[in-house]
């Protein structure tokens, strides 16, 4: 954003104004002493440029047209098959990174319902680092995880990897999960649009908000139902957590997008003794929802097994999160 | 940490226990197919050795002696003349960023306290990235500091800034500040830590969680009577705030380290708008206090206007956080 | 990698001989005071298990099995139809960041091989951050830019940017390459893996190198005839450079792990202004080519025009890049 | 950097001649269809505000007043008693990471005056992360080598690490250090400055390239003689180097603002086996000079023994980095 002064402008006192409406502002002249225009840093205050209009000494304010038009004109919550992401109650996903058998997918589901979640979460394609890692059961984990989630109330939230998968989870998923390694595939992004699905889209390793941004319009351009954000954590130089959860980040997109977005203390902390305190922190930030991983037997999963909740803790932290006490 | 195992262990019956506990292992091995150790991330969740050993097949758990024993060995509280952080009580420490001049400090110093924060703080002398930036009033800012903290029933804090100026500064401060970009301005350390004074350590913008509690231990090799750590944000790619606040590493220090921490959100985003969720996800996290930016007319502000919450927006926040409701 | 120590052997002899083999390491134990083993840290030298073995009080070295055995196999060399990347010549790929017209191809394609480089680059199919932006002009693009590469003796280096789309570039394409965005996606990459075609694969902006090993893994596994290794800049903190070229990245993957590496100095810099020093660096660093964009009309070119060499440019570059000396 | 248009002016056909000048640019307008001004990106090559106002339609061309300009006004070269850094010889500082001792700097100081280098290198006061690390031998140190430097016809390079010491380090030395830790330590850069010494300044771990000319400003206002900028890595979030060399900036320094930087490749990359190829990538980027950490028995270096190279090796890597030839 920039601010044009009138010829006749008292500098000062604009800037003043500015700064007081929360603005880092930058003095820019042509090599005469005579400032003309101050430039906005990114990181200000949200302010609407008629309220800097009503300044005396402003002549205009010039920002880019945005970028993202479909996002911006999105409704803050999205509903998936009647849970409403983003309204007045916290909505919880939960379940085991990888969906690895019936009779686990089964078990955990009836754990998640009577915790209080809402969602469903399990992979049947996992995108894995190396080629040698399991790689998800496929269309059979669908089906099995589907018939968990319908005998427990649960709505199903599963990660389309590939575009050759995107109508085969739809048919299964209420909510299509982008994930964080996919998040700028615009193929993928493309396909998962047409499915005319809401979808979860993670936020890159490294992606700014704009970047993340621009990645739901891609969705919403091509028939999304709706964008539900999810931040887990981006990459940091120091390897005490798994990744940085940046809940800077959160609070931007609830409180000056007024878009719905959910944390995932799991895969940001990748420690379990971490996942509580973060979890609040995320939902204190301005998260409609949490994400949580979780198993029966977190020594015999097939992936991420140390940062996923053993039963027991699962409920506590549920508990927790759902009295949301500030000692939560 | 490194796990050894037994000449007979079974393997994946170890791997599935270290899992269990929440562990991320990597089997190690001689060049045989015979796994001999497991290496452990840093990421993983904190187990004492004594837990691992009782696995059936470990034969041993060997790490690295701590770099800092006296940081281990201190309590999670410290006491600031009576005020006491890190225990059952949040601690709220609020002011200017600068100390301008005595009715300023005198006007802030009485709104901190009607607020209910119980520290003051305001640079006497300031680190400013450019050397023609306002540098402090020094000394005589001090005076009108300690004077307007007395009036108030506040404790004061405040930063210094050079080897020089530490005598004066302890003189005047209940609680002296090292600045982030001190943070390893080791000849700094020392001779604060020799005052004798408790200390509030800002994290340096690229400092590991491990650097963090290295800095501490200079403080209190050297006599410091407690140190409380300070998360200002750290740098981050995304310019949309002007600091990436790390509330992981907040959860470290005060769940598994059991330290005393305060979050300064004003630093951390720089934008007015999002001071509050960033604070209330800061307690949420497991800090004992927040630090807070506010300036009678930001607009005249000397330094970091754009961040200082504005005296209404101020008791707006100070009684939502006090509140501590989760709604906040 | 970890050493453990005899148990009658002299640690600070076994330590000297360690730091002497360029290894940082950290002494560990299990509380008692008696060192059992030392860990050695990921930035240290390369060293052979077998060298350390032969110091006297080193029991055994034990490290993690290779995640990535067939990158770890693969030569040194890459052949892209008759043109060799890693051996005794640098290699040089040249063209537009998108192929906009017949004519425009056919023009740069002859600059491009006149100037001495070997290979066209140009994108069919375009990872754009917005969805609105020019997507490319796909197959009839390829179809230009193969006819350009034959009349002038090029070799074709282009995108494949969606698993749709492989098949067809792959029939195209001399050397398939996988763009940052998609270092990840696995699907694409097991696609691109079975067409038999070599690959060159950028890195993406926030993978570790190990990362990125694997992503070649990826590709050799299923079935890829070689990996050329592309660096372009990660996501780095300070916006005076568009990314940050990690040539210690570059010197590692050429110099310890023997695997042909080019750099890519446009899109690493987006500084048409530093294109040439950091070539020259890049191919000091180790790299056995450059990437490089150029374009007949930078202003009107439909994406990353402020990054292409105008065409006078360009030629001086190759020219000083390709005499090699150490003024270039 | 915004570029104001004339009322009339041909917008695409302005952007084009931006493009076509190097310049990412922005297209900004107040909310009605006609674009006003442009902003530039800081990633865009260098343009004199002069050639653009000779483009039709651009009526003014605004930016910030420097923040630097004595940096700015300085000369590209620093004498240090008689050798030119920036000129048109390459330079060459080597020497241990701390002076342990007479004997030790003798040797040291005989085969780096051997191999060609100008200036010795070596620590009396060592910053050291650890308070129970050692910390350097002081003022005996700094006698010794400046006696070593002398005997060999070499100039003396060292740090000041606090305030106390600068008046003594002073004394001894040629050139006065900053430590990377100690880039944004006001005070001693202030009292560095007023030694009148020419000074070297190394970057901080994650500064950007405009806070690090600001402090080359706060050396220069209050006195030095010059200042040579040194890269040394900053932090990256990959471990396999110990830091992350950032050739980029070194090719913005000198090819954009004209001024002399060396790199130090041992602190870049902690790596023995990497300081060759990427001590070559600097100089070919731009650097007027290296510092290279060498020790005659670097498995007894009381620090950094991992990254010194061996007596033999210094002499290769001289030798090659002297010859400059492109092979190197």
């Amino acid at each position: 954003m920039i601010i044009q002064l009138a010829p006749d402008a008292d500098t000062d006192l604009v800037k003043r104004a500015l700064v007081a409406a929360g603005l880092w502002v930058t003095a820019l002249h042509d090599g005469s002493r005579r400032v003309s225009h101050f430039s906005v840093s990114s990181a200000s205050s949200a302010v609407e440029a008629t309220d800097l209009l009503r300044i005396p000494g402003v002549a205009s304010v010039v920002s880019p047209a945005s970028a993202h038009p479909r996002v911006d004109a999105s409704p803050s919550t999205v509903d998936v098959r009647g849970v409403v992401v983003g309204g007045a109650s916290r909505v919880f996903m939960a379940g085991p990174c990888a969906v690895e058998s019936e009779s686990q997918i089964d078990a955990v589901a009836a754990r998640v319902a009577a915790a209080g979640a809402q969602l469903l979460r399990g992979g049947a394609f996992k995108p894995r680092s190396s080629p040698y890692a399991f790689q998800g059961h496929g269309e059979v984990a669908l089906r099995w995880m589907r018939r968990a989630a319908e005998a427990n109330g649960l709505r199903v939230v599963t990660e389309a990897l590939g575009e050759a998968d995107v109508t085969l989870v739809a048919e299964y998923a209420d909510l299509v999960q982008v994930g964080s390694r996919n998040m700028q595939n615009f193929s993928l992004l493309k396909a998962i649009g047409r499915t005319g699905r809401p979808v979860m889209l993670k936020r890159a390793m490294s992606a700014t908000v704009d970047e993340w941004l621009l990645a739901g319009e891609y969705l919403l351009e091509h028939g999304a139902a709706g964008v539900i954000y999810c931040e887990r954590g981006i990459r940091g130089f120091d390897h005490a957590t798994r990744n940085l959860l940046d809940l800077g980040a959160v609070a931007l997109l609830a409180h000056v997008h007024h878009l719905p977005v959910v944390v995932d203390p799991s895969h940001a902390t990748g420690r379990r003794d971490l996942v509580l305190p973060l979890a609040r922190a995320g939902l204190a930030a301005g998260a409609a929802g949490v994400m949580l991983e979780t198993h029966d037997d977190p020594g015999r999963a097939l992936s991420d097994g140390p940062q996923a909740l053993m039963p027991a803790e699962f409920s506590t932290v549920m508990a927790s999160l759902r009295s949301g006490s500030a000692e939560a």
